[in-house]
């Protein structure tokens, strides 16, 4: 596998002007813990699942020795009047082209199944704990500021300053093949030991079952984004351990890296 | 997106021996900022946009909530007997190899375009402040160097010694395919805290005005630089936090990068 | 050679229902020392080389004044029921991407084989002597599990963790392929200075003679892998004086690694 | 450019058995010495240029302001029985997988010319200054052994251990492909501040005089290997400034290198 690569399940058809909702892990993995209590919720159907050079060279064990390479997967989610692709995953990417490569990959794919809008969550960084964290948002099109203003969506010069990673390479690459995208940034401390920040996603969640009338009760978010961050940590401490291993292993190596 | 792209908004027809001439960032970005200088000023009609997984993986948002990938981006201006391709840029390459790439590339649709002749502009540190900085040659056909010399360039043996970056290798790709090249380099002093320096930017356009001929008034150069270097003192603030974030994000990651 | 590649030289014909058995390096290079044994007690024929770009940069020099790239090879073992194809090697990996790529070609090449089964082997570190280690199974199909246990295969949730490298890797992708594919671990001190483990090496043949019933005595074993420990004591000694030699040559170089 | 590119100027026809002799920079510079050498004092005449990315993203400018990419060169030389090929160059590769880019690139050239024969020169650290340094040699097939030692070429086992970069490289791929080849290397200090060693050059040119009948007088050697010493350290500090300029200016990118 020399490039990112996905594979399909099943093909949807006819989907009704889709939006790509992508909550990949990030600041605070707001954007991953909101996406994934959607998916969870709803219990959306996979329909691909996508998998990277450009992630860490080891695969997970789970509670039944089962193997997982790292991946990210896409879910459906039959909606009214749109029918909604989420992407979450394990990982971005090691390398600083792989962001590049591997948001294409995902805008080919949003391309294939006819997506109409793009919508990227992530966390911004404040230092601070907010009791309602604002969500602000960055387009790709000025036409789509007055329709999110009306969700409470926060527009502000240069705020943020760049959103850096998959969630912003994806609203920059949609703009040159004209598919109006959007990015919705939560507060959030950013503090290192604040793994996931489930006020954040609750604040997320609010602005995006009122903005897609998702049929989702917020009630166990807390908990659920407990129990994912639990698993990051678990995550965290395993990336840590296998690379130490490896920067062990590959001390000497590392003068020809 | 793998490699870098080109995205052509217009590709123009009919162009008269048509020059590039590149201006990308670079020491006391001097080209930059006399490239951009013509461009605002003569009103350029932009034709195409170029991206590059090279480029530092970020989007930067406007003070309109606007995306923006990094980019470079080609503009026309139309004269008499030449046409010119004016291209200039945010950025030049993370990696080593990505100056080839985007090099190529860049000669690629130079050649598509009929370009008859490329100059390249830069900046040589001197360590010193110059009243009136010295334009350098450098070019890939000794035959220029006659024609040159009437406009007060300077030609002295490996002055610089070297040319690091696009400026320079496509100078030396252009040779490969048979297409005149020159690089002219002003001096600068190269301090760190001078990003963008008015006075070799002046000395630069003083000799492109004076060799093609653009109408420009130089009046408001001393004002431009001086924006272009807030603008430039903003991006690199964010450059450093942005890796900042990601370096601490990925500090364990370093150890395979 | 821009990419890894496998160099045939003699496609078998008519294989019965093979099945791959990886052994490369790896902690306590258990899983090279259980596959070379085999190969070598079962004079196995060899069928095929790979090289890749992302070997070091080097080639070795044996006794003969013969010159050898690093590689990896694969040998042929005739059975009754099933025909196995041994995959042994020199090295895994100087980047993090090249392990996917390799993964990748091995397994193209397996399924052109007409593989049905992918089994790999390695270490994991406990950082204790066990007189009787145990082998830890991983699978990427739940099915697998109950004929493993038969042979005195452990599962146990979580264990190992993770698989980093090629042993990982290749059971997740042949996942996606469809194909079968399992992970023997042998419980290892994971000793810096213990780069074979014979007695994990002998608990792993163990199983595999009683699974795959390979007419093998164990009797060398102990002797083999000394011998092998010191050729790899040489490698790892050759490593990091070529490695030093280059880090010397090229310290400058490495600001713009 | 994205890849390593052979730029031919005029295609040889119909070349005598042609052999590949290899000098590309490496320790004490004994191979880029000893055919540099070769190619002035026997005019021979350029047939090709090679360009790679793995090269340092810089043009050099020499004492006329000619601009020029970082190169290899292949020259010819006509002979009696057999035709030479001769390749030198001014830098090996800035990247672990380039090695084998590029020299994958000079072996399918060389076969493209119908090359009978590779031998490749370099260096071999001793540490201590010999009188008369001896040249050892290394082999892709055991058959060249017996012709090469009536030359005075030693052989003894595992000496050197290892020949790191494209001397090494070209010798194993081009067993691959069927290519009797083999490396000649000589002994010299290997001191840091001995870029070139006139002493290993002379050894390894009379060698070659003896070998292959060039009509070579050996009087300005030693000057002319100053000479190039004087070159390289004229390089050497240009790429010393270059790098460190490119360190400062990107040493916040480092992070995300």
């Amino acid at each position: 596998m020399s490039e990112t690569y996905i594979h399909i399940f099943e093909k949807p058809k006819k989907l009704k002007n889709p939006i790509l909702i992508e909550g990949l892990p990030g600041i605070g993995n707001v954007g991953r813990a909101a996406a994934g209590y959607l998916v969870n919720k709803m219990k959306a159907k996979k329909i691909a699942e996508m998998y990277s050079p450009h992630f860490l060279p080891l695969i997970v064990v789970n509670e039944k020795s089962m193997a997982h390479l790292l991946k990210s997967e896409f879910f459906l989610i039959k909606g009214k009047t749109n029918d909604f692709i989420v992407l979450i995953g394990d990982f971005q990417s090691t390398t600083s082209d792989g962001y590049y490569e591997i948001s294409g990959k995902i805008l080919d794919f949003a391309i294939q199944l006819g997506v109409k809008q793009i919508v990227t969550l992530g966390g911004m960084a404040t230092g601070k704990i907010e009791k309602e964290p604002k969500i602000y948002g960055v387009v790709n099109d000025e036409k789509l500021i007055k329709k999110l203003k009306k969700y409470g969506i926060n527009f502000k010069p240069h705020v943020p300053e760049t959103i850096v990673g998959i969630s912003g390479i994806l609203v920059g690459l949609a703009k040159i093949k004209g598919i109006p995208a959007f990015s919705l940034m939560a507060e959030t401390p950013g503090f290192p030991f604040m793994l996931a920040d489930p006020i954040a996603a609750d604040s997320m969640l609010r602005i995006l079952i009122d903005m897609f009338g998702f049929d989702v009760d917020l009630t166990d978010l807390e908990k659920e984004v407990k129990e994912l961050e639990e698993k990051i940590k678990k995550a965290e401490e395993i990336h840590k351990q296998m690379l130490q291993k490896i920067s062990e292993e590959r001390k000497d190596l590392e003068y020809i890296g």
